[in-house]
Formats: C-alpha cells, sequence, structure tokens
C-alpha cells in the first residue's frame, strides 16, 4: 500500500503530508538517509530507530554488483535482509552508473558500463533495472535515468531529458507487467533549462506516477540556481503527489526547497560529513578534530538528546578521532542524523502551527 | 571500596568469588574487555552494558601519551570521560613500553622510551606509572613491570623478576603516599622458571597486595608450558586475594585457567579476531568472509541472544564484511562479546552448581 496526502499548505509552496507506506505512516517534509550497500554507514537498524528516522535509501547498482539482488531476494528482500523493517527506496544507480562507471555509453535501448569492482562489462536496460529493484523488494522503487553535470549544453541535456522519459514509460509498463510490490516514482531531468524541466515535467506527469523526483541537481552548480530550478519545477508537478529532491541534504537547503513545494529529500551529506569528523550544530558546523575542544566538556550540541549528546563530551569525541577509533564514527553519524531528523520533526511542528517564516528566521539567526 | 571474596571452591583448584569494586559487585572468574584507548574498539558503553560486561580494561602508557592524563584527570576521570561507570582496570604499559618502542632502556630507576607516535624520548619511574594511573582514576591499577618473551635466559628473567618486585614495593609506596583512590595489584614475573616465579610471588605476597596478576604469559610459549607455569604460580598466592591472568582470552585457555585457580582474565583476542570476522560458536570458530556464508540464513550462532544473533544473518554480515561497512566491525564484536561473557557466565553457574568437570567435557566436545 501506498499513498500520499498533503495535510495542510504553508509559507510558500511548503506542505505538510502524509506519506503510507505499508503499514507505516511518514510524515512529510521527511529526510531519509543513504545506506548505499544495504546499510547506513556506521549505524545499526536500532541506532536508526532511536534516532526516529522511518525511511531509508539503498542503490540498486551498488546492490546488483554486491551482493547481487537475487541473493537478497533468497534472503526474503532487502528489510528482512538488513534486518531494517522501516521503509526501503532504492535509487536505481543511474546517476552512480554516470559518475563510477569507468567506461558507460547509453542507448535508446540501455546502458553500457564497467563495473567499478571488477572491470566487467555489463548492459542494463530500463527494465532490467527494475526487476533489479523488485528482487530487491523496495518499497518506492526509482527507474533508470540520465544525469548530467551542472554545465552540460541544451541539446545534450535535451536528450538526457527525452531518454529518461522513455525510459519512465518503459519502467512503468514493466513494472504493472511483473505486478512487483512497491510503488515506482519517475525523475524529472532537465539540467538547469526551465524549457527542459517543463517538458520532461508535463511528460512525466501525462504518463502519471505516485511519485516525482527532481533529479539532476546538486551536481555543481550553485545554490541560487538550485533554488530556482525546484522553484519553477515544483509547480508543473501534480499536486497530490509527493515530490522527491535527490541528492540534497545541507539544512539550509532542505528549508529552501521544503518552501518551494518539496517533500522528501536524501543525500550522503550527514553521514560523510559525520565520518569526517564534522557534526551539525545550530548556527553551522563543528569540526570534531579541532584543537580547541581537547578538553571541551560540553556536548556536540548541549541541548541535543541523541545517545551522543548525553553521553560523550565534544573532548571525549576528538580522542577517539584522534586514535581513529570506529566508535567516532557511529557517535558523529549519530548526532548529525538525529540533529536532521530533529530539524525537520521542528520544521514540520513549524509548518503545523504555520509558523514557517520565524522558523526560517531562527535558522537563519543560527538557533536552529 | 575494594573487597574480593572466594564465595565457594570447585573442581581442581577453581573458585567462585566476588570483587566488590566501589558500589558494583563482579563475580569473578571474569572476562574484561580490552580498551586500549579508552574505547573497546566498535563497541559503546550502552553495547558493553547490553552484553553484561561489567569491567573493562585501558592501558596507562598509551593513555598517557594521547590523550594525556591530565586532560583525562581535569574531565573528571576515565569513568566520566568515557561515559563508562562499570569498572575499570589500567594496565601500567609495561608490556606495551617492551613491545612497542623503538628503543627501551630499562634501569633500576626506571624505563627509557620513544613514544611510538612521535619517537620522542621519554623517561618514566613506577611512580610515575603510579601517578598517571591515579590521575586517570582507575578502579584497579597494575604497576610498572618487566615483561619479557618467551625465550629468555634464566639470567634475564631472573634479572626481569627482580626489578618487577622493586618496582611493586616502589609502586605500593607512592601509591599510599599519594592516597589514591582505587586499588593497587602487583605482577608476577619469572618467565617459564618455577623457582623464580616461586620467588616473585613470595616476595610479593611478603609485601602485601589486594591482587596478583600473571604476567609474561601468552607471549609465546605453548600452551602447556603456559598451563604448567600457571599450575605451580596459583598455589603461591595468596588464597583470599583475586588471581588475575594477563592477557588470555581464548575460551579453551580460560577454562584451563579457572581449572587452575584463576579468577580474572583480559586479552584483545575477542575484539581483534571481530574485527578480522572471525568469531566464535561452540566448538571453534567461524570465518564470516567465508564464500559459504553468502547465502547462510543463520544466525552466527542460533541460540546466541546478543543483538547480533537476535537480528542479522551470516549471510548479511558477510555482505557487510565484503563491503567494509563498519556495522561489520561492531557486530562481530558484540557477538564475540557476548559469548565470552555468557561462556564466563555459564562457568560460573556450572561452578556454583558443582558441575564444572561436566562444562569442561560439553566444552571439550565443543557443545559451549
Amino acid at each position: 500500500m501506498f499513498e500520499f496526502t498533503v495535510l495542510q499548505k504553508g509559507e510558500g509552496s511548503a506542505r505538510l503530508g502524509k506519506l503510507q507506506i505499508r503499514d507505516m505512516k511518514v510524515e512529510t517534509p521527511v529526510f531519509m538517509p543513504v545506506g548505499t550497500y544495504a546499510a547506513v554507514k556506521a549505524v545499526s537498524p536500532q541506532d536508526l530507530k532511536d534516532i526516529g528516522v522511518q525511511i531509508i535509501l539503498s542503490n540498486a547498482y551498488h546492490l546488483y554488483l554486491r551482493p547481487g539482488e537475487k541473493l537478497i531476494k533468497n534472503l526474503g528482500g532487502i528489510h528482512s535482509f538488513t534486518g531494517w523493517d522501516g521503509g526501503y527506496l532504492t535509487d536505481s544507480g543511474g546517476f552512480q552508473i554516470f559518475s563510477l562507471s569507468p567506461l558507460r555509453k547509453i542507448e535508446q535501448d540501455g546502458v553500457t558500463f564497467r563495473s567499478h569492482l571488477d572491470g566487467s562489462k555489463k548492459f542494463l536496460t530500463p527494465e532490467d533495472i527494475v526487476q533489479i529493484e523488485v528482487d530487491i523488494g523496495a518499497d518506492i522503487i526509482m527507474p533508470l535515468d540520465v544525469c548530467l553535470a551542472a554545465e552540460s549544453s541544451h541539446e545534450e541535456a535535451q536528450k538526457a531529458a527525452t531518454i529518461t522519459v522513455q525510459w519512465a514509460k518503459r519502467s512503468k509498463s514493466i513494472f504493472r507487467r511483473i505486478g512487483g510490490t512497491g510503488t515506482l516514482f519517475c525523475i524529472v531531468q532537465g539540467n538547469m533549462y526551465k524549457d527542459l524541466r517543463e517538458r520532461c515535467a508535463n511528460d512525466l506527469s501525462e504518463i502519471d506516477f505516485p511519485g516525482y523526483a527532481i533529479g539532476g541537481l546538486s551536481v555543481g552548480e550553485d545554490k541560487s540556481t538550485m533554488y530556482n530550478v525546484i522553484e519553477y519545477t515544483t509547480p508543473l508537478l501534480p499536486e497530490n503527489r509527493p515530490r522527491y529532491l535527490m541528492g540534497v541534504g545541507a539544512p539550509g537547503d532542505i528549508l529552501e526547497a521544503v518552501l518551494r513545494g518539496v517533500d522528501m529529500f536524501d543525500s550522503v551529506l550527514p553521514t560523510r560529513n559525520a565520518r569526517n569528523a564534522t557534526v551539525f550544530i545550530p548556527g553551522g558546523k563543528l569540526l570534531l578534530r579541532n584543537a580547541q575542544l581537547q578538553e571541551d566538556k560540553n556536548a556536540i550540541q548541549n541541548d541535543c538528546h541523541c545517545y551522543t549528546c548525553r553521553n560523550f563530551s565534544r573532548a571525549y569525541i576528538r580522542h577517539l578521532f584522534k586514535t581513529r577509533e570506529l566508535l567516532a564514527y557511529r557517535l558523529a553519524t549519530i548526532h548529525n542524523l538525529y540533529y536532521l531528523t530533529h530539524f525537520l520533526a521542528q520544521l514540520r511542528e513549524a509548518l503545523k502551527r504555520d509558523r514557517l517564516k520565524q522558523f526560517y528566521e531562527d535558522f537563519k539567526r543560527g538557533m536552529l
């Protein structure tokens, strides 16, 4: 079962919504941590539950290469395989194929690439990718798309968007035919070109999908460009469908996107930053290797209720990073995911109380 | 407060005992996981609590170099610094100075060595080491000793044992003068020479300490030699004092040592093995990278109640090791520490019920 309801509208184009995924209700706007290889790096499913995470992401391309989607299927699907019974969204891996593969060739029919693991040549169609994601057993499935860098030409971008729409159509057909559980979203491409985003959004809306992702952003463009693309893209999407901005996880960017009508987010930012000893705090970031923290008895964030902040000082976590103790990565990751999960919860609360403008001002003043 | 009581005697020289450390009761025989740098590798204090661990080990030499004992003191001591409110034993680091330092010179007065981190020259007396451990705030403090390799000559071993006794005496004096909290143990040396072990044990018994460690074993000798040294050493020690065999953590070795009258153990074995994808199971070890486990739905050990075995399959943990996910190290470590903690709990239960012989046979048959 999959359902999306807009519960309330707020400042700008912001929406408070509810995703029903199987028997689980997920309030939106929501942030989804990334677990590329069927594990959110450095934390356990129990950690994610404790943090309040409801839905996470994995990557079909990576799981296809290792351990293989059939293995996951044989072991009862991704939820059973990983012990995570919350929501699972799988990205197709289109972005990874284009960024990681040493050789790749996009043709009408599909994509040829080399595995970044062993160099072996692979060919995958959009149909293959859907089958892989159905085998994995994801709750939300992203189709194969063509994602370009920020500086791509109009011609390239047009070609990519056209193929993306064709592939989305084919993905929908095969998905219907397979009769898989889960829900197939689509992805709006078009690079930074308004006419292409419009055409792509219109074409996909006509085909009709239960959810619409905005892809091809956070690929090197400046922030004002990104906000602008979001701003003119969301009104082109069906009102009653969730909108998912792919690859965006900085609190400020999430806030700007929510104000422009986005409901779902994912990014490796909080987990990757954490492993590099960089954690979110109100007003910015804290670098945990900083010598100034050497004897700092404070928690990363004193008013934070995560396991890390309730139990450990900046001085101790700094020591763990300096001695490369594995616990360091987990503690920092727990904080960053909690910070972002809590940030979204506060944002939704502000939306409910029609105080999003105040929330925005508080954030800009470094209070959140 | 520190107190040790032998509650019951069993098979061979086995003893069931109770350590009172501050307000905490620790049943013996007990295994203490090692957290060299003030953190048991890959797990959190909460993980240790959940596993049932009551007392852990850290290393004065390592903490002196990084982050420095004064820093730990300024932050309220090791318990407050690390968030671990269970028992803390600090090893002096004598063994580490001798094994890690590129240059080391033992003199009557103390030891000169180079930091294995930056090569800087250091000189530490037994008094310095006690002061460091008092600053750290350990519950049980080990004095500086001289630990040799298995193939040392009688002359070398005699010299080392003599210095060890002198240093123990000096450690006791300074410890009294400082009036530190915690409890100072002593360490019996003498390599594999019975006459030297005897003399060392007698000398230390005369000085009188609240606890006696057997050092200088598990340094390259074969198992029968090790068991033999333990067998003739424990009767030389005061009956009413805890006996701590340093650096031994294999279940079979623990069992043999318990039968010979040992009460306390520590070793990096369970945690180091875990990070190398090797876990304890009844009857031996399981190599988690093994291709045969690729689709194995079983837990590492189906009847184990640890977090890992309650939630994850061998296939998934193998996948985590293959993809180098940090979660792999934590899950394997949790299992190994749980296995060993549970093994000791079963052993104590067998002791209580006067069934240690049966326990021994069950172990030998691979049932434990």
